[in-house]
C-alpha cells in the first residue's frame, strides 16, 4: 500500500497549533513514510512550523478558515462552522486526500461533522467512541466513551456489535462481549441495560458474555464492555485520573523509596501511562477518525497520529465494516 | 456516651456467616468498648461462633428467620421478608437497640428496607449511598453510589446538599461540591446533569463548584463529587478493580525489582488499598447505615463495623441532619 496520509485538526485541542504542530514535526521525524495534513489557518500553523528547522516535504497545509471551539455545542457547530478545520479534515477522509483524520477538538462536534461528512454504517443510528483500554494482562475494547450520553438499548446493541468488530479486527477470536452494569445479577440495573442485555442474548453470532462490574473489567473478564458514554467516559476518565495520582504520590516519597523503586516505576510507567493509550477511534462511519483527548500534551498528541497511522495500515474501517456486516446481518433485532 | 452497639446482617454477603461471624468475633477482640448483635438463624451463627474461644459477652444473637438473597429483586425482598436479617438488623436500630447497622447484603433491598424502617430525612425523596474515595492528598465525598440508577436533576439537588452535610460532619469546612460530568464546559452532559447544575447554581449555602470530570476527581478539585448510582458505582468499582489490577501485575515483576520497591509498594498499599475503605454510608435517613461490599472478606468486613463504630462515636447522623437542615431549609428548589 501506498504510505499513510493523515489530516490534522491543528486549530482543535486545549492548546492548539502550539501543541499539535510540534508534535506533527516530531512525529514526521521518527515516521518517515507518513504524511501529515495540517488543517487550519494557515498563518497562524506556518508560524509554528517556522520555529523548527525540519524536511517539511511530508507536511502539507490545508486552509480552513473557521475553528471549533472546545465550548461550543455541536448543533451550533454544525450549522456555523462549514469551514471548521475539523470539518476540513474529515472531508479530506471522505475525498480520499486522507486515509484518517486526528482530531484533540470538541468530541461532540467531531462526531456531528463526521456522521454528516462520512456517513455510518447500514442499520447504525448512531456512531460510537471507544478505545482499548489496559487491563490485566490485555487491553479491552470500552465502547461508548461520550459521544451518546443518552442510549436505547438498541443503541447499547449496536455498540456491542461495532466493539466486537473492532476487537476481532485486532485479532481477537470470538471476543467475549459484556454490558457494564452495577452487577451481574439479571435483576441488576436500569431498564435499558436490562433491554440491550435481552437483545444481546439472542444474537447467536456475538459471544455475549452477560453483565459485567467495573472492578472485573480490569481483572480481564471481558474483551468489549458495552455502555452508554457519560459512564463509559467516566470510567476511562476515572482511570487515568487514578493512574495519575499514583505517579503523583509516589514522586512524594522520600528520595531513598524512589530510587530502590525507581525499576519497577518504570515498568508500571510504560504499561499504564494514559498518554500512552491516548486516541480513541469512532466506530460506525465510513472512515477512520481518531479522537485525542482535549488535553493530550505533544506526546500524547502523538500517540493519537500513531494510533491513526496503525489504524490505516491495518484497513481497520474495512476489516471492522466487514466484521459488523457479518455479526448483524443476520441478527438485525426487532425493537418497538 | 454509652459503648456503642452495631446490629450486623449476619447472613448477608457473598460469603455469609461463614466470613461475617469471624470478621465479628476479630473485631470484638481489637475493640473492647463494642457490643455486637448479630442478626439471622441463630443455629447457623453459633456454629460459627463455636469454632473459636473468645469472650463472647459483647455478643448477642438476635433471631430472624429469612435471609435476602442477593439477586433478589428489592420489591420482592419488601413483600416477602419481613423477618429477613436485614429487615431486622435495621429494626434494632429503629427501636433503639443498635446505634447502627451494618450489612453486606443486597444494596436494593437495604436501601428499601431501611426507607421503610428508618424513614427519610424532611424533602428527601430518595436517600443515597455514599463514600470517602481517597484522592489526592485527602478524601472526597462520592454520592450516589448505586442506590439511584435513574435519578432526576432535584435527586442530584438533594444528593450534592446530603453529600454536603457529611463533609462538613467530619470537619470539611465550606466542602467543594461538583456534579460529574463529562466534560466542564456549561454545553456538556446530558439534560439532568445541566439541570442539577442550575439549580445548584442557585443554592446561596452551597459551595458549588460546576461541573468535574472524573480524572479531576483525582486531583482533589471538589470535596463533595455528586453523581447518579449507576454512574458512581462504575467510578468506584473501577478505581477499586485498577488498583487490584496494579497490585498484582506488580507481583508478578522479577522478585528483585519487587524487594527493592517493597518499602514504597507498602506505603501505596496502606494508602489505597481497597478493602481498607470497605463501608458506605446510607445519607438521608433517620439512622445510621453502613453497607459493605457484598464480596468483602473479614478484614473489609471489620472495615465496614469501623466505620460504623466511627459513625456512632462521631454521632454522624445527628450532625449531618442538622447541616441538612441548615442548607437546605432557606434552598428548597421550585421544580415542576
Amino acid at each position: 500500500m501506498s504510505s499513510p496520509v493523515i489530516a490534522i485538526d491543528a486549530m482543535g485541542g486545549d492548546f492548539g497549533p502550539r501543541c499539535i504542530v510540534p508534535a506533527c514535526i516530531s512525529f514526521l521525524a521518527s515516521h518517515p513514510a507518513v504524511t501529515l495534513i495540517l488543517v487550519g489557518d494557515p498563518d497562524v500553523i506556518q508560524g509554528h512550523v517556522d520555529q523548527f528547522s525540519f524536511d517539511d516535504s511530508r507536511l502539507r497545509i490545508h486552509v480552513a478558515t473557521q475553528a471549533v471551539d472546545m465550548a461550543e455545542k455541536p448543533s451550533y457547530a454544525l450549522r456555523n462552522k462549514p469551514d471548521s478545520s475539523m470539518k476540513v479534515a474529515l472531508g479530506l477522509v471522505a475525498s480520499g486526500e486522507a486515509d484518517a483524520c486526528v482530531s484533540a477538538g470538541n468530541t461532540g462536534a467531531l462526531m456531528a461533522f463526521a456522521r454528516q461528512t462520512l456517513d455510518t454504517l447500514p442499520w447504525i443510528e448512531r456512531p460510537a467512541i471507544y478505545t482499548h483500554l489496559p487491563v490485566m494482562g490485555r487491553q479491552c475494547v470500552l465502547v461508548d466513551l461520550g459521544a451518546n450520553l443518552d442510549c436505547s438499548a438498541l443503541n447499547l446493541y449496536q455498540f456491542a456489535c461495532l466493539g466486537a468488530a473492532a476487537a476481532k479486527a485486532t485479532g481477537i477470536h470470538e471476543p467475549r462481549v459484556a454490558l457494564l452494569n452495577v452487577g451481574v445479577e439479571p435483576t441488576k440495573g436500569n431498564s435499558v441495560v436490562q433491554q440491550a442485555s435481552i437483545l444481546l442474548e439472542k444474537c447467536r453470532r456475538l459471544n455475549y458474555v452477560g453483565f459485567i462490574e467495573a472492578n472485573a473489567v480490569f481483572r480481564s473478564e471481558a474483551d468489549v464492555v458495552v455502555c452508554d458514554g457519560f459512564v463509559g467516559n467516566v470510567l476511562l476518565k476515572g482511570s487515568e485520573g487514578l493512574i495519575s495520582m499514583l505517579f503523583k504520590q509516589l514522586e512524594g516519597a522520600p528520595v531513598f523509596l524512589r530510587l530502590l523503586a525507581a525499576p519497577l516505576l518504570y515498568r508500571l510507567r510504560k504499561e499504564m501511562m494514559p498518554a500512552r493509550y491516548n486516541g480513541a477511534g469512532f466506530l460506525g462511519l465510513r472512515g477512520l477518525v481518531i479522537k485525542s483527548h482535549g488535553s493530550a500534551d505533544e506526546f500524547g498528541f502523538q500517540r493519537a497520529i500513531e494510533q491513526a497511522v496503525h489504524a490505516v495500515e491495518l484497513r481497520l474501517d474495512t476489516l471492522i465494516k466487514a466484521n459488523f456486516l457479518d455479526l448483524y446481518e443476520d441478527s438485525v433485532p426487532k425493537c418497538d
